[in-house]
C-alpha cells in the first residue's frame, strides 16, 4: 500500500426529509447565498423546502448555474457575495452547481485573479467561505469531496481544481429528490460514479487488498442498481445506494493508498469543452478504448476486474480482459449512453484539436505511470471513432 | 437504507516513519502530555520518537495505562492535566491507551463526577481537550472513532462511552509500529476487526447493497492477512492492510445506514470485567455462540455471510448457516485463540454472576431487535461452555 493522508470533515445528512434540518446545519447569523441551476429546483419545490428551512436566516438566491458551470457564470456570483457581503454559501443541484458554488467559495475570498484559481487547479487557494450542499443529482461526488470543474467557454478550458479548504461543511443527501430526474441524467450519474471508481482501482497492484474490495463492491453495486434506478426512478432504496455509491466513489476513501490514472477525465473534459458532449458520455465513450490501448500495463487489475466483477475466467488472459472491457462497455450502452464518437455524428476530424487542447493546457504526461502523452491519447480517440 | 448522520473528522497519516510529522501536526505551541502504556513504549523506540519529533514543544509524560484502561489510573493523568494546566493529549499505543487518552480528554474538562461520563456512556460530555494518537496495535478502531471503553476495578463494570467531541485530531498510522507485537495480540486485534465488522453486518437486511459488500470486503481481507501478519509480523504490506482494516472496521462508515448488533461485545465486556480474560477472547467465545442461538432471527444475513464471505452454498439453509458459523470459529481458533469458556478453565458457575452484571448495568435488551434478553445471553454463555 502506498502512504497517504485521508481527511474528510464534511458531515453527511442522508435520508427522506432531511433539509428540514437546514436551520440547524447552517451557522446561526449566517447571510446565506443559495445557488441552483435551472427551473428544476423550482418546479421540484426543493428550492422552496430550502427556503422555508432557513427562514429565520437572511437569505439571497442566485439560479441559473449551467451544466458545466462557466467561470462567467460564476464570477456574477461572486459579485453578489461580495455586494451583499454573505458569509455562508449553500448550493442545491446536482454536481455542476455543487463545483460551481466551490468555485463561488473561493473566488469570493480569493485575492489573486479568480481564473488563477483554475488555471493552477486550485494551489493558490488560501482561504474559502463556508458552504453546504443539498444534492438533487448522484454522480460526482462533488458533495463529499473538496475539488470542482468549471468552464471558460471563451477559453474553451474545462479545468478542474481542488484544495483541502473546500470541503463542504455539510451535505443533504435525500434519495428522493432524484426522483423525478429525466432518464439521461440518472444514467449519466450512474456512469459517473463507475468511471470515478475505475479511475482509482484499474491501475497496477500496490498490495491494497482492501481498497480493490471496497472499489468492487461499488462497481457490482452500481452494475446491479442502475439498471433498477432506471426502470423505477421513484425506487427509494435503489436511489438511496445509487447516491451513497456516488459520494463514497469519490469521497477519497477508494483512492487513499492506490495508484490513481485519472487519464479518461482528463481527455473527457476537452471533449466537452469543445464538442458539448455530456461528461458520462465522454466517459463512456472513453474508457472502454484507453482500457483496450494500455491494455498490457493495466494486465493484472483488468484481469481482477474481469473475475471479481464479471465473473469472466474461462479464456486466455487476453480474451478475459477483452471480454472485461466489452461488458464495460455493454453496461453503458444498457443505460442507453452511447460508447462511439460516431453515435453522436463526431468524426476523425476531432482528433486533432483535442490533441491540441490537451497540449494547451499541459496534460502530455497523464495516467498513473505518466505516460499517456498525446500520441497514446490520439490511439485512444482513434479507437473510440 | 436507513437515515443517517455521517461525521468524521480526523486526519490519518499512514505510513512508514510518519510519526516524524507529528511537530506539524500538533498545534503550535501546544502542552502535550503523552499518554502511554507499559515498557513497550520505551523498549521499541516509539516514544523517543515521539518525543524527538515534538522537540520544540513543552511534553510531559504519563505512563502505565493498563489493558483495559482503569478509571482510576486515568483519573490521575486527569490530575497531571490540571495541575500542569496541559492543552492536548498525545496517545501512544494501542487501543487501551487511545480509549483510556479519549477519557482523559473529556474528564480533564468534565464539570460532572467524571464517573458519570461512563455511566451516562458520554452522553454529558460538554467539551474535551483536543488530542491525536499514534498507533501501535490496529484493533479497536479507536484510532479514528469517538467511543472507547473503560473499566473500574472496585465496581467491576468495564463501560462504553461516546460522543461526537471525542474524535481524534489526528492519527498517525505506521504499519511498522506492528512488527514487535507478541503474536496473541495480533491475534486478537484480528479478531477485534473482525467481530466489529460482524457486528455491523450480520444483522437483518436493509436494503443496504453497498455497506454490505464493504463489510464483506473487510471480512475477506481479514481472513486473508490475519494468518500472513501471524507468520511474518514484518511483513509491511500485510500490516499495513491489517491496520487500515481495523480502522475501518469501526470508524462509523461500514454502521452508517444499517441495523447493528453490538450485543456479543457487550456480553465480552462483562466476562473481562469478572473474569480477565483478553476483549479479543471473550469475542471469540461468544461470537459463534450468538450466532448459534439467534440463527433464526438473523438467517438472510447469514445465509449472504455463507455464500459471499465463506462459498458455502451447497447444503441446506441450516446447513449453510452451521457450515458459516464453524468456519467462523475455525477462523478464531487457526489464528490461536480458543473459542470455549473451558478453555481458559471456566464453567457453568461464571453464568448467574455475568447475568447479574448485565442486569446491574442495564443491558437487558441488546442487539439488533432489542430482543437479547438475559435469558437468550444465559443460553448463548451455555452453548459456549
Amino acid at each position: 500500500m502506498l502512504s497517504f493522508d485521508f481527511h474528510n470533515p464534511t458531515k453527511i445528512i442522508f435520508g427522506k426529509g432531511r433539509s428540514s434540518e437546514l436551520g440547524k446545519l447552517v451557522p446561526a447569523g449566517a447571510k446565506v447565498l443559495i445557488l441552483y441551476g435551472g427551473q428544476s429546483a423550482n418546479r421540484t419545490g426543493t428550492l422552496a423546502e430550502v427556503q422555508k428551512a432557513l427562514s429565520g436566516f437572511e437569505v439571497h438566491l442566485f439560479g441559473g448555474i449551467e451544466p458545466n458551470p462557466s467561470f462567467d457564470t460564476l464570477m456574477k456570483a461572486v459579485a453578489v457575495v461580495k455586494a451583499e457581503n454573505l458569509d455562508f454559501l449553500l448550493a442545491v443541484g446536482g454536481g455542476s452547481v455543487l463545483d460551481g458554488t466551490k468555485f463561488v467559495a473561493a473566488a469570493a475570498l480569493c485575492e489573486d485573479d479568480p481564473w488563477q484559481i483554475l488555471l493552477r487547479h486550485g494551489a493558490n487557494v488560501k482561504k474559502a467561505l463556508p458552504y453546504g450542499t443539498v444534492l438533487t443529482l448522484p454522480a460526482t461526488g462533488s458533495e463529499m469531496n473538496s475539488g470542482g470543474v468549471v468552464s471558460r467557454i471563451s477559453h474553451k478550458a474545462k479545468l478542474h481544481f481542488s484544495n483541502s479548504l473546500l470541503f463542504p461543511q455539510f451535505s443533504v443527501l435525500d434519495p428522493t429528490k432524484s426522483f423525478t430526474l429525466p432518464e439521461q441524467q440518472l444514467a449519466n450519474g450512474v456512469i459517473d460514479a463507475f468511471v470515478h471508481t475505475m479511475e482509482q482501482y484499474l491501475t497496477y497492484p500496490v498490495d491494497s487488498p482492501l481498497q480493490d474490495r471496497f472499489a468492487e463492491g461499488l462497481l457490482l453495486t452500481l452494475i446491479d442498481i442502475g439498471p433498477k434506478v432506471l426502470a423505477n426512478p421513484q425506487d427509494y432504496e435503489a436511489q438511496a445506494s445509487f447516491m451513497w455509491c456516488a459520494t463514497l466513489a469519490l469521497n477519497g476513501l477508494i483512492g487513499a493508498g492506490v495508484a490513481q490514472d485519472w487519464s479518461t477525465h482528463m481527455l473527457g473534459h476537452e471533449i466537452t469543452a469543445l464538442y458539448g458532449l455530456d461528461h458520462a458520455q465522454t466517459l463512456a465513450i472513453i474508457l472502454p478504448s484507453m482500457l483496450q490501448q494500455r491494455k498490457k500495463s493495466k494486465q493484472k487489475k483488468l484481469l481482477q476486474y474481469a473475475e471479481r466483477v464479471w465473473n469472466i475466467t474461462q479464456g486466455s488472459d487476453d480474451e478475459n480482459m477483452d471480454q472485461a472491457i466489452e461488458k464495460t462497455r455493454q453496461f453503458f450502452e444498457s443505460l442507453g449512453v452511447k460508447t462511439r464518437f460516431a453515435d453522436y455524428k463526431l468524426g476523425a476530424e476531432i482528433i486533432s484539436p483535442l490533441i491540441a487542447q490537451l497540449e494547451n493546457h499541459h496534460m502530455t504526461r497523464l495516467g498513473e505511470h505518466n505516460d499517456v502523452t498525446p500520441e497514446v491519447c490520439r490511439q485512444v480517440l482513434e479507437k473510440s471513432l
